[in-house]
């Protein structure tokens, strides 16, 4: 069982995996200053959990293992275990200030608990059971999963099956009596070099004619006939310089392609084969787990941002100011906003027949959609708290040069002096335009579902009908 | 007790009570044209309690009682309470479409049930036993309650005692043996025409020179010295007019300003005397409820108005065009980020020493304050969707008229009959530009507070120092 | 010709017409409360063209009549005169506070001189000749005209022709060699019975099966066959109780149902008839010019709400608050915004091979967008900056009743007396909850089309080719 | 003269210069890949004015010099010159896509030519004909102007004589018969490495004691005492890396603290030197001027959003869903508010004494609030509809990897090939969140001052007093 970071490191380098970072090949994910900062974000899942302020949040009985868990490998048992979910996720946003990638598996884990159950009712499989010995497995050696869902689509107006090139959708390929043979690839996969795990869904619902495409399984991160591909961020080579100011944060999360050609999968850790009429639910339900997430974590990086707002209004001496104060605290007010939403579809939770606890969906998708809006308002109102030097400032090279750091200093002197300042406005660049603003804005877009399928599932969940009949009603129409 | 509608009416009849509309004198609300719509409302909420259906969101078991009570005269005993309670009000929201003014009643006894306890600890009177006793009368009767706080203020640049003129604010102009007398008014008194009691608080935190201002107490709606002069709403004489069509529903609500012409008020019904300190305490307490019930009642009524607007679109024939159905979906949204935000304040409630729960004060306030946005922003949806027609519309008597009705009739069909199509935009405008307008819109700005008053708490509870060192930490600024 | 407000009002009462409000027939409408509003409100484009700091603006120079007409009559000779044209209307917006109904009138007149010259140049037709006859008579004579486009239209997602009763689109039903006769019903008429003449335009682009609904022409507005049913405002009936505070403001708008039973035009009247190829370019420029138009109007009125939320400030003793401030100020940024893109698109128009001059019809669609949003957020604001009393306050009959009088002007005074605080509520209540408020709001919604129909001009005008090239180029790809 | 962009590279690589980049001096900034892609972008300046079909925009006829001078050296002759001015810099925006950095200096030139005007009318001094003078000099030789004005500023909440430092805003500290010596430095000085000459500015109004601050002049970038320090951007190494798909854009722009180490001036290019009263005014003159600019260069580079965002929904095959559709509108949308507020503010100039023309200072404070707004909703929209691949997308080299760019190609093709499509979305990262974000976003922020300056103008520009005359005269308060 990995218990500490170093049993997670170790554990980590013990994998043989194919990792491609800008044309090269990196061996250890853990050192590599590109892939580093993701590492220690994800470590913090183990960090804090050995803290005993905040066990609460970070250990789970589970019943499934009959012992204390890491929550991120639990399934909720309880609206009190989903509203414990956001509070954990919105800590370590505060600590790490970046994604620090668990929660996709952790997703994951509970879509698949509940609705393979319902499959294994519905259509005689033994899907569940199956997955429960890989949960078990999951909890006791305290692994990290990545989630895997996104296909690469090619063509987006096109069905899977209409595709030119058929792998642009993960498809199987072959199968006999061990297992199956899949190939196609997952993009955008957050986090997955740090993980143990890779648990694969189809990316959407699939149709009769889609039977190849409906599949889910998990893989180890080694499994052979697997290439990662490391996804470029906005100045991530800053990490390579040596200058660690100019990076704002020691901190980070990755994305990687992950290309699957033709990986083979032993059938007891295959958990959809073909039954494409629950595709569908299994995509909706992690979607679902995967949109309250973001009312917790991107809720503690909001923190951050506010509080590096408020500092680089202090240091430059406006904090006093009337505008300063209100946009301070619209801020605020958008970031609880989110919170909020994530709590309420939290508590509103309710039993899945697997006795799984599901997040309420409408309210889920209320929150992602709020996410994918308020996120860019606070950006927008750090990077006007912060000022032009944001992106105007010097390198921590030149702060540091004998001949014109002097000059630097001087000239960047405010009420602290022009390192602290440097480091206090990095931090807000790292966050809100750097490698940390992919994660805080163009993840909070897209993560978990681009705003528009947050919008079907709305319009879904409205009650069109209750709703009208109440205007009929008071408007004395029967 | 009172139990049925028929019994509240009886007893709103029984009240002796100077009442004028309109510079003439009403004697029985609950028949007069112009307030009847609004003791309709009140009377769903003993309505729907009798209702099996809806019984486990209006009745809770009460300890001070010892049985069930009416929930409006319930103090919250933990946060499912405070999570019921968001529940309730959306419900009655739905049902009447408009302001059902029993919660500001409800959230004047839950202020004042915690906050009378700690003065009795912090100074050592005895208001917490007087206020249960007059609680325990109010469960035991099933009472309405109105809640009186906002004072005229006169010139606000001026502190109370600063006023040309010092019954601005309601202050102790005298006091004997058996009681006080106070003077003075309270302006938008929302549906105390349709209450038994008035339970009066201070607007505001006071100093130690404004003691006479630092007072609390309940009295009888029919106590001598007592006036009221009821507010104008945009097209309130339609209800004089005899169509009731062209009103768009028969709910409504009404505010009034009530004239406190030196009103004797015993002792066991006072519940805060000159202890200025706790003022502002027991502001903020009654706010933070109060912000709370924002996120349920007008939620309620938003659905209404998502309702209309979709049955609306249907009528006109473009219920299928994407942007009609996008702008739904928006309504939809927005109307749940208010509602997650009044579920969270709630789930996150607290235990006061007294027993009673709080909200938290936090999200509350995030909550009231998203109201004063979102329900304009659903209004400006709904009439888009609406179409001109809701301000072109000729009316129902010439819908009903001999020689031009039918031609009116010809001329306003749309996939259903002109009185159909006439009755769901009279609802849509009623809403929003009508009386209920001003409810789901000017109330929603400024009722439990305008917008400052919830930045200010929202600056107040923001834990800056707590975001300045987390900041900190991740800039590696020590 | 008509000169001063006396002679305008005789021209009116001069007509006979059929004109019904409120299930009862008006006789004259320049006296009758409900509708003498409207009648000051147009009046006012005579009275300021007839004072000398103004003639600039109101009078224009027309090569057709070879003398000085009034602006609200005259084609467009150039880019200054479309700017004079937008300054004109926010002058007559900020003097009325309302819409003062003659520019859609002026904006007819305008499409039909270059689309009649279009169209004779394109089928050898003879409408320019006409028409021209027919503006000579409106400059000499200085009359009002309507300017009437929209069809009730029915079930929207059916086309004229498919309508279960083919008189929901205006349509010709007979002619012969004197003219024409016409039936079906124009909605949503601004301002009509203050006018003289209509001129009718078809409601949307027609395919050659609905060249019957492709037509064109004026009639005088007391031509046999005609009915008028006024539309119900929000409060209209105000206007009908004696107590001129209630109401707001002096000046109003209306709008009514124009029914055309059987109508007849003679032929040199009539300047489309079936060409359906050119309804949809005449829809389009009579919607540019008219979009233009709420870049000038609309912004008056915001300057009278801009003044009365500053007055309610200052009376209430908040103006130097900074949220109040600032909330002011976002106030004329929004107004002021709308206000440049009814310049821009006037200083960047275009000669018309006719010699009249044509909006930017992109920038006119942008300019109207705007305004279907900006308007309701400046009207927000100024409801938050009114406070509550905007919905709660008593009657002026309350005001001056012997017993309550003296305890409303006790208790609603503030830095002025109860009666001047209310005047200014009371106008602010009519601009964006009342009467004015259905001009400010709902028209700036839907007059000159619902913003949806902006949003597809834009489209088409979007030039996007273009601009995928710009991006390729920079992309470097070939 | 210079003509070409040859002579343009001659003219700057003949500097002497002290300019530092990351910690390492830089000789030749035409050719260093850091900066190249600046002076690319201004070297369009010289090559669209050589090219017939843009010259209307980028020639004009100058008085002054009494022949056809490049635009960027131009003093405003009318409101065509202001108009010409905003379309020439929108089509430059078009073509670089980025900031082009010379129309600070035009701003400048223009400020200058009007406020020296108005200062020897009022003190009698010479100030314009020196500067006359030197402008000819520009005129004649087409050179670059920078224009400085921002101080490092220290503490804000101090004025410049209360710092700590004097020297943190720019002062006076000697001179003799012959001119005078300057000690200080300017912040986020844009473009400046590609300029011939700085003309500075005070930062702000100063008051009597701060003579020595009110100082205004021109150097010689090359001026014996100045050093240039560059800012980083975004992303900025990656024009080091010898990848350009990943850079995104061959242009781009810059900003450098600017430090001057006892400069020495000659009395002739000085144009202020202790008229505190008048720093106020070139200040505010100056900057709306520049808040003009922003109408027009955002605007461009606006369009080149649209067009890449467009474009990628083509490439992933959803170009023809109704909400994709939608947001491309919308941000046309917003990008033609900022064109029409240009556009207006320019229509609406006004001749100066000078004889020079100026902006109308409200409707360009408007212009430049809504650009620190509206872009980043424009960029917020193109990360929607690029999708999550704008920050999850390998890296150039791993897509021409012999081993692991065949899966890179095959994975990333959509309707084009991978390459292409990787081009276009790395231009919209360069233009959102790389270098090109920091001049789309956080310039459009800071640059020409923060948005609190530019509602501290629209307030003092606002005519409250005539706004509530216009509200008193409709409620009837005398």
């Amino acid at each position: 069982m990995i218990s500490t970071v170093e049993d997670y490191a170790a554990s980590l380098r013990a994998l043989r995996r194919r990792v491609y970072a800008m044309g090269e090949r990196i061996e250890d994910i853990t050192s590599h200053p590109l892939t580093r900062p993701s590492f220690l974000a994800v470590a913090q899942t183990y960090e804090l959990a050995r803290d005993a302020q905040h066990a609460h949040l970070f250990l789970a009985e589970s019943p499934i293992l009959g012992s204390k868990v890491n929550r991120f490998t639990h399934i909720h048992c309880s609206t009190a275990d989903l509203v414990a979910k956001v509070k954990m996720l919105r800590l370590l946003g505060q600590v790490t200030g970046c994604c620090f990638q668990r929660c996709v598996g952790m997703d994951a884990l509970n879509a698949l608990y509940s609705v393979t159950y319902d499959i294994d009712v519905a259509m005689g499989t033994r899907y569940h059971r199956r997955f429960v010995d890989f949960l078990q497995k999951v909890q006791r050696e305290n692994l990290v999963c990545g989630g895997a869902m996104t296909d690469p689509k090619g063509d987006r107006g096109l069905r899977p099956s209409q595709q030119t090139d058929p792998d642009l959708y993960l498809h199987v390929v072959d199968k006999n009596a061990d297992g199956m043979v899949v190939r196609g690839a997952k993009c955008h996969q957050t986090g997955t070099l740090n993980a143990h795990e890779i648990i694969v869904m189809p990316t959407a619902a699939m149709g009769p004619e889609e039977q190849a495409y409906a599949v889910s399984f998990a893989v180890p991160t080694d499994a052979p006939g697997l290439t990662y591909v490391l996804g470029r961020q906005p100045s991530d080579t800053r990490k390579l310089e040596g200058w660690p100011i100019d990076v704002g944060s020691a901190y980070g999360g990755h994305e990687v392609l992950v290309v699957f050609q033709d990986v083979f999968v032993p059938w007891e850790r295959v958990f959809l084969f073909g039954e494409h009429q629950f595709a569908g639910v299994l995509v909706e339900r992690f979607a679902a787990y995967h949109r309250q997430s973001y009312g917790g974590c991107k809720v503690g990086v909001g923190d951050v941002i506010v509080g590096a707002a408020a500092l680089a209004a202090e240091i430059h001496g406006v904090d006093r100011a009337s505008h300063v104060r209100d946009k301070l605290v619209e801020m605020v007010h958008l970031n609880e906003t989110m919170y909020a939403c994530g709590l309420a579809c939290s508590s509103e939770g309710w039993r899945t027949p697997s006795g799984a606890y599901m997040v309420d969906v409408l309210l889920a998708n209320v929150c992602k959609l709020n996410v994918t809006r308020l996120t860019y308002e606070i950006a927008r109102l750090a990077e006007d708290l912060a000022g032009g030097l944001l992106v105007t400032m010097p390198s921590q090279a030149d702060l540091e040069h004998p001949e014109i750091g002097p000059l630097v200093r001087k000239y960047l002197s405010a009420r602290v002096n022009a390192e602290t300042r440097m480091r206090v406005l990095r931090l807000i660049e790292f966050l809100t335009t750097g490698p940390g603003g992919a994660a805080y804005r163009t993840e909070s877009m897209h993560g978990a579902g681009s705003p528009q399928t947050q919008r079907v599932m709305i319009g879904r969940q409205a009650q069109w009908e209750k709703k009208k009949e109440l205007a009929k009603r008071l408007a004395c129409i029967t």
